[in-house]
């Protein structure tokens, strides 16, 4: 039975405690798991822009409490850019990192699985093509994401591949970029 | 006919001699088109982990020049983070904005179109209970995203809506969000 003087208790860094306490309050209001993430933009000129994020709505309200995290998004000289900062296909490696390895981390700290390290190296093949219009037979999407993961801890290379198969099952970035998601674009006024 | 003393023509900051001059290259050598872009990835504890991009393959060379770019990654509180960064889905968001921005800004500039300012607003749907593992039934991806544009130029309407299509149609984080594409996650001794 929970009593206020319960202990927190906390593998892989997450709060266990918190993490079973949420699922339990999204059973009984299932509302509370709805968020909206958001991010805004302004072009800055030629191939540079800069997108900005703060405020999402969830757990049934906004919440704009967080300081703004600005991006700057431009491409190397090859591809016509200044290097201001990295481009808008490797922001999406970054986002497919970072869920996939927070995924993982969640779900065995969820089974009691202590990890020590995880690091990942992510590779996508891009022909550029398709950007510009040159061919109809080339995809102008990633043709292929490659993501290889290293984990130290005291668990078997059969539980080390199940952590593998956690982190694709509930990531939200790895299932957005290999489902296909409605994406509505509009102009406004 | 092209001579060393051309001058040198810009459209939205685009470099446009530059840009015909890359198709010309890729209709002779396709081989130059092939890009692979890349992140690393290292866990920091909890939901905190951090993505460095540096390197990556183009034009049939490495290109390792750049300076590494570092980007913190982290769940709000309310997700059991600390804030230390925006999360995983917004980093989509954030190359998803880059990439429509960018198609759209170097497609004007090879057709000719100047435009004075291009400002988007993105909106994604998550609900959190697929990250969790509590409903098979909702997606553990983005249900849908919304991206808004406001586009200043002296054009119709319409034009800027053939802009829209446009961006859509060549943007790589656009297509690889709305299409399927193949991730192969592995774990390396």
């Amino acid at each position: 039975m929970k009593t206020a003087t319960q202990q927190t208790h906390t593998v892989n860094g997450v709060n266990v405690t918190q993490l079973f306490e949420t699922i339990d309050l999204i059973r009984e209001t299932p509302e509370i798991s709805r968020f909206r993430f958001r991010a805004t933009n302004t072009w800055q000129g030629g191939t540079y822009n800069q997108a900005t994020v703060k405020d999402f709505y969830g757990a049934m309200q906004e919440d704009d409490t967080r300081n703004p995290l600005v991006f700057d998004i431009d491409e190397p000289p090859i591809l016509l850019g200044g290097n201001k900062g990295a481009n808008p296909v490797e922001y999406l490696l970054v986002g497919l990192s970072g869920c996939l390895t927070t995924a993982m981390v969640a779900h065995a700290a969820a089974k009691g699985i202590e990890l020590r390290s995880v690091e990942s190296r992510l590779e996508g093949d891009l022909d550029v093509q398709g950007f510009l219009g040159l061919s109809d037979e080339i995809p102008v999407e990633y043709q292929q994401i490659r993501v290889s993961f290293k984990i130290d801890a005291d668990i078997s290379h059969q539980e080390k591949e199940e952590l593998i198969m956690m982190a694709q099952k509930y990531s939200p970035v790895f299932n957005t970029v290999s489902k296909p998601v409605p994406v509505k674009v509009s102009l406004s006024d």
